[in-house]
């Protein structure tokens, strides 16, 4: 009886729903990245990275929300939505969320190489543009950091199994050449 | 007879069809920027900013023409194409330049509030992201510069004309409300 209530307005709660966005990307072989948009406490998109699946550079979970949110609106100003995403957003998302004038972007797990909210550099609040968003960091960092890991760990492994099974078919080919 | 000859494969020639994409958004009211992609010489990708039209912050020039080109392709990599924009690309664009992995970006007029390709700042040649674009300003920048301010004196002009019209309607109604 000592469950914790959960408060279905907090960050933790909108960003278990994008985990639950990035978890189908795992799914279907995609980097593991989900977002969600919230607008006055509601779920407005939701979406996942399909960049393999689109054959699209740009569809990244992020960018998919964004458009999806302004077709729900019917607006491409998203003035008081707040997006929830799992790993930070990169230059082209965190430029989008900026021209769509987002009011906040929380975020899972941080990118020093080529995250734009703090990591490698802050577009969210970059002095000359014309909008700046606020930014909370790290929220569920833990899971959203475990899924990437996960998944770019079984990546590798099946690399590196194609890579001795192709190995091991060109000695045998070699053998039977040389026989 | 001493008509200079028309080079089908320079950056003036790309730039003035991006040009010519460019007047396509004025004539639709829209900011005026136009972007085509060329691979091999041969455009393979034209569009021009439509934000307004589809309702959509992240329906620039250059994001229409780069998901063009990957579906041209079939493929999210555009390695080898040059996207010629007539003003430099914004963060988000430039983002969405170093996923393609274009190899060369080359635009018209320079943006130092805005421009990710030096103006504000150089996404495209960021030390930290895992690829970088060649760029090349200033092609044609006289008629692209151009383009975009009649476009704002116009908008401008329009605003204070209307302006001037709700004013004197505003007097009428006081006129005719104390007589």
């Amino acid at each position: 009886m000592n469950e914790p209530v959960i408060d279905l307005h907090s960050d933790d709660y909108f960003m278990r729903e994008a985990l639950r966005q990035a978890a189908r990307a795992y799914e279907a072989g995609e980097v593991p990245v989900g977002a969600v948009i919230a607008r006055e406490g509601r779920i407005i998109a939701r979406a996942f990275n399909q960049v393999e699946r689109l054959k699209d550079a740009t569809a990244h979970a992020e960018m998919l929300a964004l458009t999806q949110a302004e077709e729900t609106i019917g607006d491409w100003r998203l003035t008081g939505c707040t997006l929830y995403v799992t790993k930070e957003p990169c230059p082209m998302c965190a430029g989008a969320m900026v021209h769509t004038r987002l009011a906040r972007v929380v975020f899972g797990a941080s990118d020093p190489k080529g995250g734009a909210a703090g990591g490698a550099m802050n577009l969210l609040q970059f002095p000359t543009l014309n909008h700046h968003c606020q930014i909370t960091g790290g929220v569920r960092e833990k899971e959203c950091c475990a899924l990437l890991k996960n998944f770019f760990a079984e990546q590798r492994a099946t690399e590196n199994q194609e890579k001795k099974i192709r190995n091991s078919s060109e000695n045998t080919e070699n053998v039977s050449e040389k026989s």
